[in-house]
């Protein structure tokens, strides 16, 4: 499978930084969540609360993310962050790379496994369907 | 009914900070929101969690909320956050006074409604329980 | 003075949802702290950041809110927040007007004050700058 | 050196989590950033806030953090959080471990480097303080 990427371009809020003036690093993350939903979005046209009712789904949650911070961001910049998808059997990766003016600012990967409700309830682990596969093949990166 | 209030410390974070060293104030209506579900905690003797799992109830969604912020906090500040409840029919006022060193910081007044679910999965209005009423009845306040 | 007002499209994520499903309500104060400063933003073609840089500014912070709940939003919901700002002299008012297509969700007012830093330090209320107001009389709403 | 760590009991509350029911991760990050923080409050006795006014420091920023989630807290969860640190020269690494009733929850490893503000007003590297240094020395882990 081809790689499938989308990127956005993200403002940072004064409510997003700390007392030294710059982004708080926990708000990176939200912003990254964001983008993996937007990735599904783009490549299957629908949001995730749709995928909730369209798809057998209940979820992607996080394995282990692992982040780099090389310059800090400041309320009032507009960050491009550029998000790629490669999918496993059950699981995924993602690439956030978040750019300010063309220079890099944070690298952060992630591992996500799909999940689906089980009889008892409890969430586990699904290979990714076939359809959403299909849907990325075909899709064309932005 | 009389009212019932609790009164409980919380630390104010680096994270919970903007530029300006002081505390974004979004971050005290978090501080709020957990201090109404830990009214209910101290008057019951089970968490908001073990309430879904044991009441009808299906939440307390705000109605509306009104806040004056008369002195900023910071990090490292230890504020006291005192809240006090008081029943209606299927709703509820909480009052909130945050204060610094007894100095008043932050006064918040909530209305609130207790909601079930319908049988229809929309959430509904209904009377708080009575056996509800009845612990804050014979819980002291602290 | 004319009222003078800015409105825009804000995606509700899933990280800003409860597991009730919908929008944690303080979520919407970051929201309408990010609306307040993007009037001014519009109006005075710079970011706060740079308020900070080339005015006589060192904040406007929050000096009572009160907000309505009407509906609730949820994930995946992109929402229209109008803001409306009216000059007093050394404060202002905002009206933040959330609504999910076409349909009143929040009503949110704040006042605020115009601070800078005086010689000891501390932040004091001013007037709003001259060559502030004459940037809205002169700005068109959008 | 010897390794200083330190434990608390974090409350995990309703609006940490997300549709899912289970803890929103950025959330986590929250967590940890205090707990750093909360680790050179108990060895030095100050806060954060007081090590700004007293030592030749200007913040810690992060450099890289990975974390592992093995298992979902949720909101009325009572999470321990362990966390240790190792001094380097002017960097300091810091493993916090989360867990629920002794069941490990999440590994998070952060590196940290220590900065002060230069002539020009930029952040620089520099050697954690010797008398920092000397109070992990003298103080025992908690």
């Amino acid at each position: 499978m081809t790689k499938f990427n989308n990127t956005r371009t993200v403002r940072i809020e004064w409510g997003d930084c700390d007392p030294a003036g710059i982004i708080f690093y926990p708000r990176y993350f939200e912003v990254f969540d964001a983008s993996t939903a937007l990735i599904f979005e783009k490549a299957l046209g629908m949001t995730k609360f749709q995928m909730f009712k369209n798809l057998e789904f209940s979820g992607f949650p996080l394995v282990h993310t692992h982040a780099r911070f090389l310059k800090p961001t400041r309320f009032g910049d507009d960050v491009a962050v550029k998000s790629t998808i490669k999918f496993g059997r059950s699981s995924f990766e993602v690439e956030h790379q978040l750019s300010l003016k063309g220079e890099a600012c944070v690298e952060c990967s992630e591992k996500r496994v799909w999940v689906v409700r089980a009889a008892n309830g409890r969430l586990k682990s699904h290979p990714v369907p076939e359809t959403v596969l299909a849907k990325f093949n075909t899709s064309s990166s932005s």
